[in-house]
């Protein structure tokens, strides 16, 4: 597999030097794996922490800035951050409101990243964490013990980042940030397997012509493996279990808040296209969509696919929505 | 070769749908492939209107809004618009104060802007045009008679499109754009072949273990074939062709902006990497990076890859670089 890299072991280190080069807004920490919004301290508000394993640019660095993350943590490709990581970012953004971890459900993060919060306590910084784990896909995967954590990463980063940016106390953007986790599901779907500079090579096998119904974001297993469908199909799949786990939260005719987001390797073009099944389906099923992103935000590496998550959101989710953000990888209204 | 489509016959309008569905502000006529920014009439602005065949997602709908476009019109993939097309778009935004075409260098685009021109023209629409030619691969090529326009097409309907939203008039905005061009230079990489839907596999053949130097945005042959080689080394042949070719224009020690693109299959961890190395290799030079964009805004469907686009800068470029632009592929400073 060719991959525009120098080396396995440099690629997080250069893509984080890049990183630096091309955002001056942002303190990047090339040797620790650390990206700080510079002026993270300002204002007094409560920090908002996050970070995983590398490989799902522009999660979570390209979402650091004005109105979302205050710092972001970069692991070694698919591989959790270490504590030391998490502390050292909440220490660069304690403003003395506390910090918010966004922690995504699998086994890794939620052990380093319950570390780290010991051992920020003790050292004075009030922490709470969110869970992330909307993939109703499967329960247990190769990473994980319960649902995995996918793309309602993007909508609690930043809609408890537009909370904390307009000075909410840390109860508060905490339980934004659950409900808004709560209330949202994904489902993914793998055209093609991704390659890890690791490895070199795809990293599970997806013969021609199949596709993985409920692919994890580090292609872990999904539900079934089914002969290649059209986009309108596969949108039925995708929607359709989105919308089934949905059903528990009320009210089932609510406005929803859409993700139509890319794995890595599929074309703006068919996202798009994707897309338009998506609110179809929508329609037909009487279920307003408030909001929609489509592009690709929570990517694994080079796989070829797509997911879709909804939120059914709030009036005060979609006006946190609505609220300038500032970051690498989205920005409106300012 | 899997994709996320209906059919080969029904994808770009497909995409229209759900670009249309995902953004309001546009107006999007989805059985001509006409997109235009809803207010483009409002103020009586000049209006720039461009298009290509589609494929190079977010390029040109995605940069359709307040700043930059006033309407893109999408062809077949890797196909030219008609000049009905153009002619529509042209119609629909023109406000009295002329219109000018963005074209890059392709027969068919060039021969069907130039005759939806004359067609306006005698509608008593004034047109100017600009024909984007900045890739230094290669001179003619699959496509082309002369050079490939790529990369210098978002520069040049950022800046011409800050221009036309302060007001300045036809003249003004056609010389600027014009200016941009000639200051710009690109060369690509490619890693994978792409896939049309209408081939239903790759467009050309990229044997394991090498690469393309100089390919065009299409797939088409560039300079020369070689074995991968790592990241740092394919810049120093971007960028060293790039500014060999950029030498003509003075000052040799001006500012540039650079705009690392992905071709759509690379990650953008791995396209942030790349960055550093072409940061490095221009401070080497002494050439000062004014300005950068990282990700993927030129792209060939599903094609491993990059490209690096450099343009040498004066004060007045940068200050319209850095206006205010809301499209859905490109926002800030509003």
């Amino acid at each position: 597999m060719k991959m525009l890299i120098n080396s396995p072991q440099t690629v997080v280190a250069d893509a984080l030097r890049g990183l630096a080069a091309a955002h001056p807004e942002l303190d990047v920490d090339v040797e620790r794996g650390v990206v700080v919004r510079r002026d993270a301290r300002e204002g007094g508000r409560v920090g908002l922490v996050s970070g995983g394993g590398s490989g799902h640019e522009p999660l979570h660095a390209g979402f650091v800035g004005y109105g979302m993350l205050s710092a972001a943590c970069a692991g070694e490709v698919f591989t959790s951050p270490v504590p030391d990581q998490m502390m050292r970012a909440a220490s660069a953004v304690h403003a003395g409101q506390g910090v918010l971890f966004v922690v995504k459900n699998y086994t890794g993060d939620v052990l380093n990243f319950q570390m780290a919060a010991e051992l920020a306590e003790e050292d004075g910084v009030r922490v709470e964490q969110v869970l992330v784990n909307d993939d109703v896909a499967v329960t247990d995967s190769l990473y994980t013990a319960g649902r995995r954590g996918t793309g309602a990463t993007l909508f609690v980063e930043k809609i408890a980042g537009a909370a904390a940016e307009e000075g909410a106390p840390l109860e508060q953007v905490a339980a934004i940030a659950r409900r808004v986790n709560e209330f949202s599901r994904s489902f993914g779907v793998a055209l093609s397997a991704c390659s890890t500079p690791a490895k070199g090579g795809p990293t599970f096998d997806l013969p021609d012509g199949e596709m993985e119904l409920g692919v994890g974001i580090h292609g872990e297993p999904g539900r079934e493996r089914r002969a290649m469908m059209p986009a309108r199909e596969i949108a039925e799949v995708a929607v359709g279990a989105v919308l089934e786990d949905l059903g528990e939260v009320p009210p089932a005719d609510g406005p929803v808040l859409a993700l139509v987001n890319g794995m890595g390797a599929t074309p703006l073009l068919e996202l798009y296209g994707f897309h338009a099944e998506v609110v179809r389906l929508l329609e037909a099923r009487g279920v307003p969509l408030a909001r929609a992103l489509v592009g690709n935000y929570v990517t694994s590496l080079d796989m070829a696919g797509c997911s879709v998550t909804l939120c059914r959101a709030d009036e005060e989710m979609l006006r946190l929505w609505d609220a300038p953000v500032q970051t690498a990888a989205l920005r409106w209204g300012r």
